[in-house]
């Protein structure tokens, strides 16, 4: 490709609105343009990365032995009704009207369609396991689209469905895509974790993550620090203490407290370590339990795991928090003044708070709390639970060293569904007793357009991105200097172009008329990995110069050895 | 590929709700399903197809200089209302709202979206000409779907723009993507015919269609007999005949005509030459002339062209035929009754009419009409235009031969749209001495998903499809008889099939238990180029069975020269 055909659109200015280094880069380097919220063109720069993504992703796919398929964008809303997702999707789900008023959604995801299609194909367990994938545009209407192409709402998955006569041929291929998942991000040289998920409202029993390591991520990952141990934050297991409960010291007294409001104002006002200190947390309860709000104590200094308070049968889903005015009418005091001592309410009490003695805790009377309190002899200790997350110096889950936290973007995730959605969709298959049994289920989706945005999240310094060999939008740029000028200049770029374009490298030749300095910013900012910079200087001595843009070194290279040097670089 | 991992869905019975026979073939070989009116879901054999076509034509745009982009499904309104379309269009551009209620369309092309985007990237002239293209999903909400994926509502397009600073660099390379077209097509072994296209309301000089011709074709295309020269009906000229025109014969006389409502019930009832009869039919007159409603006059046997009217001054459009009350008020008779003679409202004369002397005509008086009318001596002859769709045996427009008539599947075309859409919405570059120029425009479509219905109404027999080499699903089948019973069947069909795939050939083996008449009819269905069929008998021999799905011819091949065999086929 000769920049002069082409359309480069490199901004000097970093755009006001783009908060985060990829969404930057990426409209610097001229890869994409927003159209309105949330929804982004893709300039030939950013298309070509895109593409090469979608190919190696395509690649390991079908070496997993999945087929290839293509559904549509729009999807009738019967399906969604059938699974009972018409209802419970937020308005994240695009919800629209044909000219004839047929409802219709814009799919976020394919779950009913291809289920819809499977059931109607597949008849006997002979023609099972089947994984069947498909990279296709979803629509997500986010309240806040932000980050660019990394929370957009119009975007590009590779989503893989596979069917199952029974458990176990589910779990084999969900070990095959979990290893051509790591294949991909390996391939596209990413520093990457699998991380266990939480598999949430949608059930099943194994779910994990793939993320990209970055600073800018909005997940929180807990690694060990002596296993493979790694797991979303939402899901990392805090294990309870093993060290037994201390025997009280103190007596339960009742303390005037008019200006602790906080945790923080109670530990300051009245030198408690905040070890001793417990904070009592109101959410709407399920229909389980005869109550209707229910209490979650946790220690001072830790915070409240939502997805696992979520997935206690007590508690309502989704999580609510009780408003001030339901909490005072029902204990007849506010926040800053709960706690468990005299309480008729059900609490649930963290693992860490069922180990504390002589500890601290509102009274359930305005401006007051109790110190000293100790479980049993002041308050019955109840039902206890992992309600917190993880922090870092936790022991970890697997019984091997103690816990990390990391930043990750989520590219990836594999899911066993289980019979989630083919027993809605009565999704069956006949056995080999002749029997219908339904089938098994498992998904698997990778954001292809996210993994750009995250890749460059890696992969930049300040003079722009820095891409890796695999899906690098050019794997070569020639920068001839003043090329207009000097005949032999133009002659030995031409050459060289044509010879790395018949050695089937990926090049791009900067052929405008442009001062060098500009050129070689441009190419800087757009990350091409590998320049050879053409110039009478360098050529009196029989050299072009290579620079790698990682390492930002420069060579000299011999004229003749140059496109045997691109290549050795390349197979690196 | 192996059938046993691979979703073949074939089906024996051709489905009731498919009238052509591609759509018909596209189900009984598993290419598509039907997820709901005009949305159809990509099973693998189909995808393979699709995206074969799809490669062709991106290394065709890329050669002829074209740079790949993506651009969103979901358009904001504000574009649509720049050019005028938001209102012009009708319901086939599917509007919708977002969880803000901001409007938004599904794209059914992205005219509006590349021109905002060039306009501000590209600020010079230097930076043309520009062409960009993309293979995008779009949505035209069509009132009445059918034929499958040739008129659906969701489906894939190539779409090319390009942008000029003048009209000449607009015409070269309209020429360039007439070349690649041609490329495109001819490498898709398709039966096509570049032909003259009406530009119709968007104006414009040049435009082309490219039709694959088929007897289910929608449109009709004219061919000179002795020429290149082809056009679509719409757009073919009927020339004014060259003979002049005979003088009187006949005195002008009233008849009686009480049961002549049609030129057929006249002609008939009075045994008239159709030729020696003229129509009169009324449409809406548009506000360049002061009548509400003005009469094309046309030979009986002719038929009104519905293009060439609308685009005439004189005439409203879109083109709108007066109701029988309208005529009446103005007229005093009725439809079946109407003629030039008298006449106080304007009327335009087809040339064949021109010429004709002693011919009959409406009175404009219920059940008479005029014989043996004459024009000048009987009516004033007044507006003469080309009204008339062209009949076979016209003389060809090009001045060699006469036109033939032959029905065609429109699967692209290429248009220089000029200023339209860059004027009105302001999309200039600064010029050579330094002052804005409106870009001048071409925008060029192909129907991806569409080209593989027409592809198989042109490659068809009783059995089934017969794919071009090209954009065959697979180039190569397997078909090993009786595989289960006979190690030696299935060595050599593993061997073979690791063979081919080691040439690089895109083969499929299919190893289903299955009866091998069941393997044989499947496959001619789905319509693979070339198969190998690997029998105990043939193999007795040292022989494989070549047969060729076009010809139907079977060949004994030594099986050391299958591999080199096949790929002399695939060569051709």
């Amino acid at each position: 490709m000769r920049t002069s055909k082409y359309l480069l659109s490199t901004l000097k200015e970093t755009p006001n609105d783009a908060e985060i280094v990829s969404h930057q880069l990426m409209l610097r380097a001229g890869m994409i343009r927003k159209l309105a919220s949330g929804l982004y063109t893709w300039l030939p720069t950013g298309l070509r990365v895109l593409r090469k993504v979608e190919n190696i992703i395509r690649e390991e796919m079908n070496k997993a032995g999945a087929v290839e398929t293509l559904m549509p964008v729009v999807q009738p809303s019967e399906l969604w009704q059938e699974t009972g997702r018409w209802d419970k999707f937020g308005p994240e789900l695009l919800r629209i009207a044909d000219r004839h008023d047929r409802p219709f959604v814009l799919g976020p995801t394919h779950e009913e369609v291809i289920t819809d299609m499977v059931r109607n194909e597949v008849k006997s367990y002979k023609q099972l396991p089947l994984s069947l994938y498909q990279i296709q545009t979803k629509f997500r209407d986010e309240v806040r689209p932000r980050f660019g192409v990394m929370r957009s709402r119009e975007f590009i998955m590779k989503d893989a469905y596979s069917f199952h006569i029974d458990r176990e041929s589910l779990e084999a291929t969900y070990q095959d895509m979990h290893t051509a998942y790591c294949n991909i991000f390996n391939r596209m040289g990413l520093d990457f974790r699998p991380v266990l998920a939480d598999s949430g409202a949608i059930g099943g029993s194994g779910s994990q993550e793939f993320h990209v390591l970055a600073e800018s991520g909005e997940d929180l990952i807990a690694f060990s620090t002596d296993s493979d141990y790694a797991a979303n934050i939402e899901k990392a297991e805090a294990l309870a203490p093993t060290t037994p409960r201390a025997e009280p010291t103190q007596a339960m007294t009742l303390v005037d407290t008019p200006d602790a409001k906080t945790i923080a104002q109670l530990v300051e006002q009245f030198d408690l370590p905040i070890e001793q200190t417990i904070k009592t947390l109101y959410v709407k309860a399920s229909e389980h339990i005869e109550a209707p709000i229910i209490a979650l104590l946790l220690r001072g200094d830790h915070e409240l795991n939502e997805v696992k308070a979520e997935n206690l049968p007590e508690v309502a889903a989704p999580l609510t928090f009780a408003t001030e005015e339901e909490i005072r009418e029902l204990i007849g005091a506010g926040p800053g003044s709960l706690g468990p001592v005299g309480l008729k309410l059900p609490f649930i009490t963290d693992h860490a708070v069922a180990v504390m003695s002589d500890f601290a805790a509102g009274a359930n009377i305005d401006d007051k709390h109790y110190f000293g309190i100790n479980w049993g002899r002041d308050v019955e200790l109840g039902q206890v639970a992992d309600l917190r997350n993880v922090v870092e110096g936790d022991p970890s889950p697997c019984g091997q060293g103690t816990l990390l936290l990391k930043r990750g973007i989520e590219v990836g995730h594999i899911f066993q569904l289980g019979t989630n959605y083919s027993e809605s969709m009565k999704a069956s298959v006949l056995g080999p007793d002749g029997k219908s049994v339904t089938m098994e289920m498992g998904c698997y989706g990778i954001g292809c357009t996210r993994v750009v945005a995250a890749s460059i999240e890696q992969n930049h310094d300040q003079n722009g991105i820095i891409w890796p060999n695999a899906i690098a939008p050019f794997e070569v740029v020639i920068v001839p200097m003043n090329m207009h000028k000097s005949e032999r200049v133009q002659e030995a770029a031409e050459k060289l172009y044509a010879d790395l374009q018949a050695q089937g490298i990926d090049v791009l030749f900067d052929d405008r008329k442009e001062r060098p300095g500009v050129m070689l910013s441009d190419m800087e900012l757009i990350g091409i990995p590998h320049m050879v910079i053409i110039g009478d200087r360098s050529m009196d001595e029989g050299n072009f110069e290579y620079k790698n843009r990682r390492s930002g070194e420069k060579t000299p290279v011999p004229m003749s050895d140059v496109v045997a040097h691109l290549q050795a670089q390349l197979a690196q």
